[in-house]
């Protein structure tokens, strides 16, 4: 059956135009990441415990883990936390299967503890944390969908959005979490997972303000904690030129009071342990970025089955088109995606697939047209390729 | 000081005239704005019991409610939950204020419990719900910034975004389920308030796809369930006439089985009695709609305090002006406004106060920018307007 | 089969021969209490729901409430619960017959619900409890031991205790709580439901400390709350006056300090508004007493199934059983009953039935020993009316 | 100021004369006793926090944890818990001191981490327990009280009682599980730390019926647990003989039911795993056992502060004062100590110390009466030696 494609041409300034632009990243320590993070965590256990006792992926959605923040007294060459964080893992799986009987709950917390162990390193499980578990059944028996032998059918009428390429500030934003984590931290071990970098870029000038839960472990005083956000400042601005020849200002924890010492120090790198309640899907959108100037899904990308929900397969598969017609089709200067699903059609033939495109000036929209539906009829035809890849873990999802 | 404001042009196809649109909005018996609703009232009854107490709103924000779902046996005729709706309130409160103590969590749980009685008038509070709730206190003594003998500073570096007008598509989908829960269901109460609208306009051609769990004990067999169906269907697609000449096809329940009478029934109006959990901030944005071709925010509106939380006040702001902006300057399109504030800056003082406006075809957008960016400057030297407008339940936060 | 009854002569000071006795009683109100009988209250209310759906009692123990405290702030002719009271239903249930599914969880929590209301008068139910309920399903389908055709096998190998009659101190302690509750109380509104009433008899002397949370909104002022007070002392001597003739002191709220009005107040009538948890099994034994000088089980009789659970049934048929000695064979001064079951044996054959009695002077052992033989086998011929009592609500269990 | 010490001789039945003796202990993997033991670890970890950080323990007692059951699929040589037992701890700590925040909730979670990592061996806490807290503040600032330059007051009215010595039944009763957990386990780790032992003795006939829970992945096939039940009951039978010459029988798990294999197996060693709950203060008495023959408190001793809470101290202390006269005064037979405090007075001035003493046959009850006075004043004179014991982890709560 021919699928419902509609590629359009979008008049609208590219977004590297338009006057202002806004663009945040959550780390993956800020208690919405974490709540996303431990909501993906338990879905992908669970897949490979239903994939290793019963052949396939049975139905489940862990797509709403609950923190609630602890208290913490936290300083400079130590601190505790007082009262532990909260964490309420939240959602449906199928807890029986032709008579075995499934360890959900106890996969589940297992898969929880072992993400928080590997993702928050300074965090104590012994004492810092209380992680809880609710997961109820479905609310029927989807065996039936989730059978391999044909495309499964869509569980609701629901949408999903992508876009391509990044634009500078999109990348700057994203790889400026991504590098202070996993190569500055390496070296400084005081940075805090929990971070929000806030973009704005006002005509030509970029600004990042960075908000970092810095250890205080691993600070000797307040020195140190100066020199340190320092450090950070100058290795941002020479990471961003590599994504800009625009100006670019940072400013660390601008709420910092260094007069009276009140800097944002934290015990264990999240401010979760301090006031900062979090929950799935508020955080990133599966691009890892919240972009005010794009299209966005409110769906939770995390947490939900890979199988057959549309708020997950439809945000991650679009994005992946998006990202392959910038890669295949060389004249597009922005693309973006909109799949809408029909509850109980397959997956593999949404309502409408959706992209508007700008095409880069002097080149002709017809040409990419067509270019982009054969990339986006491709995707459809292989729309399971992303359900493999989520459980392998080689799709983020904030 | 001077404020911040741009108002720059938008080159951009006008909505009503993009191939596609999708509009969605969630009833407010989703699980998903339950939750917003019980974290907004939570929030305004702590506003009462602090300007009662203490003569001013102390500081909290209880933004993050966690439904968990029940277990239900709804029935034609009956049927009965089998296993209550949980319901965690969660969030931050001041608890003592110059050595007294304040009721907050007592006061919290009834504001919730009365929501919900009002709201979800075919559940049994006895029976079909646990409210829990864990209310922390706050990361610090924010009690400097509730004084209202100056402008309050911001809580975070946070933006909003809104726009106006509606579409027509939007003001379809938002009509429909208000209508329908206000006007239709007065004389056909079967209508369950857990209704979720799905628009897609096709060039010129309109698919609202409604799915709305029906209320069990008010019908009396599938024969009578079809014909309640049938003439919602009929209600709706002549509501939409009010709004647009287009074709507009409306589709009821289409997951239903009518074969196997395996359709969509409720015992309480709710499918969180069965299987779909819900939190804040994941459905409606403050507008009331989901709208993947408009810019939006992921904040949370429903729940923050209504003093110095952008998350709320940004949101509910950018959209007030961008509504008065095209009520005051007729030769406005569409206009897009996105408010970011740093933090510990005063509320009226953002970093920037954008607007992206399409004027009309033939109209000049020199004159259109000083009229808006005095609708801007004004609004926001009433900022605090929004905070009285919250206080007293004036706008709605989803 | 014959049953495995020993009754012997106990060589002992009978207990008003004794030099020292303690008997306590805690109030329908003191947070064990309340736990006792929300347990019994759940037990009542799935056995009636059992009946009425699969026309049999099925599996379950609902035996472990547990209540966390919450906060208060009492107040002469007011005050206000701050925090909410937490309480947990805990316990078991079957939670599907032969393809139904039962509604446990919510049968649960509304006769949880219900009974605070009746026994609780001054708790508000909106906002001074959260009532939360975690019911798993039992450890095996015990369905067949529920079939009425033949007496039910013991679940376990447990005992119960019984002994009568009650000595003077007994009966003053526990007609002390019942007539200031169901008689003085409907005067004296003030007086709370929550009361520990300690009877220390040396010799000749009996001392009744009494402590009861008087209720803050019916009390003006302190001279009011001393008149009330008083009143309840003089109310408690002349009561005392109708079970002996010892010289009875009685004293009240011993812990209060009048100079710095530092008095037992309460909102909610129970200490468990602030700082006083509890849990089920913790007090009253089924007798309505505590009694160290006297024989007793530890076994929880509030909440188990009163179908084959021995820590119940036993409980209630021994002080039964010894009851009815004492009625029917008039040469008995004290007994003491001992009933030992082993699993999986029918109730009515426990391993021993163990009569200890102590026979007034001058009386002979051995036809008492008879007669007293005879009860027993009577009653373990009939068991299974304990089952039925404890439906029908006819007897207590704290 | 003098004490009120009351000797006086019983006249009794001693309890190796009386026909029927009822002795049961239960093992400390048995879910109530879970709960006492995390209770009193917890108190003992808030004990040394209080000391570490403050210099005196500071007003606790965290005598209320609440286990609700998990659910499992024991299997030989392996099974696994399939949903989590969950264990809430409860109680009241102070949080605060001159101004130092104190990590109660952490402490205490730590505390019950470590505990139960110790003691059920087999217990994978990554995924077998969800371990939550609830931790308030006390009814009041109870610091003065703890203040140790006098002797506390009391916190309530209320008694506790202890015997000694140890009956033959008893002294089999408590080793069997003593020697079996310890000594045989460490050759045979397929023995499950939750078991209970009820020891029946008819006259000169002894029954003992154990009931443990065997640890699956240690057991190859029914073979195998069959000859293990087997040795452990030559075990017990060979231990029996130090301690009686009586004739003793032992009776393993005699709900087995080996023809259709259905025997007590567990994955971690308790019950807990699969439907049975816990819960503080409802199993062994602080000297080990629960004797129905003998006269009991209701008071948990576990968890309860060591300072000035009587429901523990008069229980420790007078199972101390016993076991001291027994030791001291040769001619005492049996003897049986309640001691009854009031609230607000010096824990070394109970309202009344009773001894009932039956002395050995043929000697002087005066003597034996001065002797037994001069221990317990002794012991009151120094009360707080139970604190320091306490805190020391000398004595055993259960």
């Amino acid at each position: 059956m021919a699928r419902n494609i509609k590629v359009e041409e979008l008049l609208q300034t590219p977004i590297e135009k338009q006057r202002i632009e806004l663009v945040e990243r959550k780390g993956i320590g800020h208690p919405d990441s974490i709540s996303d993070g431990l909501a993906e965590a338990v879905s992908r256990a669970l897949c490979r415990e239903y994939i290793s006792k019963c052949g396939t992926v049975l139905h489940h959605n862990t797509d709403e883990t609950q923190i609630v923040a602890g208290r913490s007294s936290p300083k400079f060459g130590g601190g505790e936390v007082l009262q532990p964080i909260y964490m309420l893992l939240v959602g449906r799986a199928t807890k029986e299967f032709e008579g075995v009987e499934l360890a959900t709950e106890s996969v589940a917390l297992q898969a929880a503890r072992n993400y928080l162990r590997k993702t928050m390193v300074n965090m104590d499980l012994e004492r810092d944390v209380i992680m809880d578990c609710k997961l109820g059944t479905g609310s029927s028996d989807l065996r039936d969908v989730f059978k391999r032998d044909r495309v499964p059918v869509a569980n609701d009428t629901s949408f999903g959005v992508g876009h391509a390429p990044f634009s500078e500030l999109e990348n700057i934003v994203y790889n400026t979490e991504r590098r202070l984590l996993t190569d500055l931290k390496s070296r400084m071990p005081a940075i805090g997972e929990d971070m929000k970098v806030m973009g704005l870029r006002d005509g030509e000038d970029i600004a990042l303000t960075i908000c970092s839960g810095m250890i205080g472990k691993y600070i000797d005083d307040l020195d140190s904690y100066i020199n340190m956000t320092q450090e950070m400042k100058i290795y941002v601005e020479e990471l961003a030129t590599h994504y800009t020849e625009r100006d670019v200002n940072v400013y660390i924890n601008t709420g910092d009071n260094l007069k009276t010492s009140c800097v944002f120090l934290t015990v264990t790198g999240t401010s979760a342990e301090m006031g900062d309640d979090g929950s799935v899907g508020r955080g990133n959108r599966c691009n890892g970025l919240i972009t005010p100037n794009r299209p966005m899904s409110m769906e939770a990308t995390s947490g939900k089955n890979p199988i057959n929900h549309i708020g997950k397969i439809y945000n991650l598969l679009s994005t992946q088109m998006a990202r392959d017609i910038v890669k295949q089709v060389p004249e597009v200067q922005d693309v973006y995606i909109r799949l809408l699903s029909q509850i109980a059609k397959p997956i593999d033939q949404p309502l409408v697939a959706s992209a508007q495109i700008i095409p880069k000036e002097g080149t002709s929209f017809e040409k990419v047209k067509s270019e982009a539906e054969v990339v986006i009829d491709d995707w459809l035809s292989n729309v399971t390729k992303i359900t493999e890849m989520v459980i392998r873990g080689e799709l983020n999802t904030f």
